[in-house]
C-alpha cells in the first residue's frame, strides 16, 4: 500500500514549493496522515534547501510497517507527533544511555536529505522518535510541543533543576511562552526577561512569577539571583547584561541556534562557574515524560492558525520572520 | 603571638615590590610559614594590583587561633597547602552543597584584598580552605597542585567523567602536564593537542595515549572522538579546529582565564549537544581526594625552582611570561 503524498519543500531561491511523492512503510515505519503541524525558526533556516519543510507534525496512523506490531503498541488509528529525529538507532552508546537526541549512527533529521516533511499530507515515520499524543491534548495543541515544547523542557527537566529554582526565561515568544508555563507548572520561580513591557501582562498570566524589561548592564543588578536562564530571543543576548543576575554555577541555555559566538568569556565562566550548555531537544523518555505532564497539568501553547497550503505556509513563515505570531504558528490540514 | 611577616605585591605599574606586615590568627585561622609556593598565570593577573602575590603556598603551621583545635584537626607543625580562596563561610547554600568553590558568602580571595599572600615569609589562613599535605608528597611539589593541580583535577573528577573516557588536552603547560597525568592514572585515554611535536615524547611519557599536532580544522577530522576537553592554552584555540574530534555530549572545559569571547555559536553548542563549563579551582572535598590520589598514585609536576626573593620572582614570572617554565615554576624560601 504506503500513502501517496503532497510535501512543501524549501528550494535553492527560498521559494516555498509544492511536490508530490509515495513513500511504502518500512519495517520499523508507520504512515502517518498529517492533520497539524507547527512551524519553527527552524524552517526558515531549511528553506534555501531543496528538502521538505516541518518538523513539528501531528497526525494518525494509518499503516504500519511489518516489525511495528511486535516492537511497539502503535497501531492504525493512533493520534501520533513527531520530533526532530526521524529516527534514532536504539544501539549507540548515546540511545542505549538514554540521550537518544545525541544518537550518532543511523540518525536522520527530520525533514534533512529527505523528500518527505510534516509540511504535507502524509509520511513514513521511524516508531523511535513517534510520539503517542495523550487524549487531554487536542491534536493542534500538541504540533508545538513536538519541537518547541522538547527544547525548552529539556533543560527544566534534564539538567538537575528541581522545583523551587529560580529560572530565568529571556524573551517571550514561540519557545519562551512554553518554557514560562512548564517551569511555573514544576514550581519554579519564573524571572522573565524581555526586551519592552509589552508581553508582562501575558507572561504573568502564563505563569513568570517576575517579569523585568533588560536594557543596560546595570539594570538587572537588584534582581535575585537565577539558578539558570534559557535563552530563547531570536539574537544572542550581551550577556554583560545578565551576569550580574546569574548564581554562581548558573546554567545557560542557548535555546536559539544561531551561528553568531557566544558573548561570553573564559574569565565569566571561572569567576562565576558557569555552564553553557546545548541542548538538541530531548531524551526520548524526556519527551514522554513532558507529552504527559502538558496533559495533566494543562500546559498549552497558545497559537494562530495557516490553512496547510502554499499560501497558507507563506503567510506563516512571513509573519513568524517579522516577530507577529503570537506564539506559535500551526498549519492545519484541510479535512 | 601572631607573625611578622614579609610579602611580595603587585604594585599599580606592574613592579613587583616588598612588604612587610604583621598578622595575629583569626579564632579559625593558624599561621603558617611559608616554604615554598607555586607561580601561576594568575599571578601575572593580579601584578598590577596593590595585593599580594602568590597562591600556591605550602608551608607549616605555627601557630592556631582559639578555635582551631575544637574545630579541626590541624595542629602546630603540621605541614599544608593553600588553595586558591583564604576563606569560605560553611554556611551558605553552595557550602552546604559541597560546593564550597561556589561560596557567595564571606569568600576571601587567597590573595585579592589582602595585605599578604603566600609570595612572603608568613601568613594567617582560614581553616576553611587549608589542606595537609600527604606525607608522601614533597612540598617542593605541592604547591603547583593547590591552583594548578585543583584545576584540572575537577574537570576528571567532578562533573561524571569515568575511567575508559577519552579526554583531550590543549596544551602541555603547566595546567596541562599536570592533566595528563591525573587523567592517564584515572584510567582514561588522554589524548593530548599542541601547536607543534615538540613536547611529544614528554606527553607520553607523563601518560598520553595519542598526541596531535592541531593545526587546520582538517588536521584532527579522523582522531576518534573525545568526550571532553580541557583546554589549558594560554590563547583561546579556533574551536573549528576541534569541533570534529568532539563526541555528541562533549564537555569544553576553558581553564585558562581569559577574557576574549568563546569561539562558539549556539549552533555549535546544540548541533553537537556541547556543554561549557567554567570552573574555579574544585570544591573542599575534591581538593582533599586530588591531593591523597597525588600522593598515592605518584602525581608530580614537573618543577623548576627558584628564590623566594624579588629577584627570584621577577626571575621566575619574566620566565613564565615568555612561555619558557617547564613546567611549573616553584618559589622557595630560605631555610
Amino acid at each position: 500500500m504506503g500513502a501517496d503524498f503532497t510535501v512543501f519543500k524549501g528550494s535553492k531561491n527560498g521559494d516555498i514549493v509544492e511536490a508530490k511523492g509515495h513513500r511504502n512503510p518500512g519495517p520499523t515505519e508507520v504512515i502517518v496522515k498529517i492533520s497539524h503541524c507547527g512551524v519553527c525558526g527552524t524552517d526558515e533556516h531549511y528553506r534555501h534547501n531543496d528538502q521538505g519543510l516541518g518538523h513539528e507534525g501531528v497526525g494518525t496512523i494509518v499503516e504500519v510497517g511489518s516489525m511495528v506490531e511486535t516492537l511497539s503498541d502503535f497501531k492504525v488509528g493512533d493520534r501520533v507527533g513527531m520530533s526532530w529525529l526521524h529516527k534514532v538507532c536504539g544501539h549507540c552508546d548515546a540511545c542505549l544511555s538514554g540521550n537518544q537526541n545525541q544518537c550518532v549512527s543511523k540518525t536522520e533529521f527530520g525533514t534533512a536529505n529527505q523528500d518527505q516533511g510534516c509540511f504535507g499530507t502524509a509520511l513514513a515515520w521511524d516508531i523511535s522518535t513517534l510520539f503517542k499524543i495523550p487524549e487531554e491534548i487536542e491534536s493542534e495543541y500538541a504540533g508545538p510541543l513536538m519541537c518547541g515544547g522538547a527544547t525548552v523542557w529539556s533543560p527544566l527537566y534534564d539538567h538537575g533543576l528541581k522545583p523551587g529554582a529560580r529560572v530565568g526565561v529571556l524573551g517571550v515568544g514561540g519557545l519562551g511562552h512554553l518554557a514560562i508555563q512548564f517551569a511555573a507548572k514544576m514550581g519554579m520561580e519564573v524571572v522573565v526577561f524581555s526586551g519592552t513591557e509589552s508581553k508582562k501582562q501575558q507572561a504573568i498570566e502564563l505563569g513568570a512569577s517576575e517579569f523585568y524589561v533588560a536594557k543596560s548592564p546595570d539594570s538587572l543588578k537588584d534582581v535575585e539571583k537565577i539558578d539558570a536562564i534559557l535563552v530563547t530571543a531570536s539574537v544572542l543576548p550581551d550577556m554583560d547584561i545578565y551576569l550580574p543576575v546569574l548564581a554562581r554555577g548558573a546554567m545557560i541555555f542557548p535555546l536559539t541556534v544561531s551561528t553568531e559566538n557566544l558573548k561570553l568569556s573564559p574569565l565569566n565562566l571561572i569567576v562565576q562557574t558557569l555552564r553553557v550548555i546545548g541542548c538538541a531537544t530531548a531524551p526520548t523518555a524526556s519527551i514522554r515524560a513532558m507529552l504527559r505532564f502538558a496533559a495533566k497539568q494543562g500546559v498549552k501553547p497558545i497559537i494562530e492558525k495557516f490553512p496547510m497550503t502554499l499560501d497558507g505556509i507563506n503567510e506563516a513563515m512571513t509573519k513568524l520572520n517579522e516577530g507577529k505570531v503570537r506564539y506559535r504558528g500551526v498549519l492545519v490540514a484541510p479535512q
